[in-house]
């Protein structure tokens, strides 16, 4: 297996013992085989790590959702897509509830549904307060709205690829994949996007 | 400075040690007084650290750019916005060569300049060749568009914030503040559209 996915010997043992693969087939005492979906579990988890930055508790608790057979598919994604939001410490006081009635306020103006997302709307609250502790307090008002139809964007591209993937373990891999990958290709066309509006800006006021 | 903004004396100390927070104003051997200046720097190193899970040494190169009074703007800018996209290892064999080839090929089509973010546009062809790793190997033609798309979205709300945010040092601030919040803000806000897209699709499937 280390051979085939050029993943080092102890780092596969090392997943295999924090429980992020499942172990092989025993075919003597200090020898088990391992077939095509280690190997695609294997990039996976090594995807969520490398590409994510994802810490192995978290890998471990997407890990287990997509493990567990009785989950409906729609709460598996919730977990997988849940889990994988950074937590961002926040103390919950009066510039919080602020912060969270405006992102309440922009998901009602669009008709979304709070309650799959809890975590991520943490997430994106806590982000909403350091913006204002850090001096940009009409961040939301004014940038929510664009990110909203960008993110949205984004997901009418990702999530039909994904559900059409093919049977339950299929769709739950390319979630995940799109989610851990997505991310990362995101921000880095963001970078590029932020270069090219900078410069015609920049351009236009010489 | 410690009780003004909430982080504790020993992370201060380190912080000024590393190099990301200048020396205060000597008032005795064993006293500096800090202004309000070090406790914006302070909140801003402690926003890409702590909500953005940038590496110190990155906060290193991106306050060395800011502080590099020789610098041109738009030249700070591309440093700062550069150094905060995660490199993602890879070979560069044919697959990085088609993969990049995919990437020039979106960019031109849009006429953008592909010079100023060498470091977003390699992550970037990274994250399609570990698509492609993963079985995904039409990602690239599929979602580069709509990704392209989304991001300008958010771009053009966000630069023309920054561009417009005071002096020369309230604009890399500004931009450095965008960048890192907003990459966790834009993940969160995609889990959101995730959740929703996937919940009107699996309900339409019903």
């Amino acid at each position: 297996m280390s051979e085939r996915s050029g993943i080092a010997v102890a780092t596969i043992k090392y997943y295999l013992r924090e429980g992020l693969l499942p172990p092989g087939e025993r075919t003597s005492p200090n020898q088990a085989s391992y077939g095509e979906e280690h190997l695609r579990r294997l990039r996976l988890v090594r995807a969520m790590i490398e590409v994510g930055g994802i810490p192995i508790a978290t890998v471990g608790e997407v890990i287990a959702a997509i493990d567990s057979p009785e989950m409906s598919l729609f709460n598996v994604l919730g977990v997988a897509q849940d889990s994988l939001a950074t937590a961002v410490p926040a103390t919950r006081d009066a510039e919080w509830d602020r912060a969270y009635a405006a992102v309440c306020a922009e998901m009602d103006r669009r008709g979304w549904d709070i309650n799959p997302s809890p975590q991520a709307i943490d997430t994106l609250t806590g982000v909403i307060v350091r913006f204002a502790q850090l001096g940009y307090d009409t961040w939301a008002d004014d940038a929510l709205p664009s990110y909203f139809d960008g993110a949205r964007r984004v997901a009418e591209a990702d999530v039909p690829a994904a559900l059409s993937a093919g049977d339950r373990d299929d769709i739950i891999d390319a979630v995940v994949v799109h989610t851990v990958l997505g991310d990362t290709a995101l921000a880095a066309i963001r970078r590029i996007a932020q270069a090219q509006v900078s410069l015609e800006r920049l351009q236009n006021a010489d």
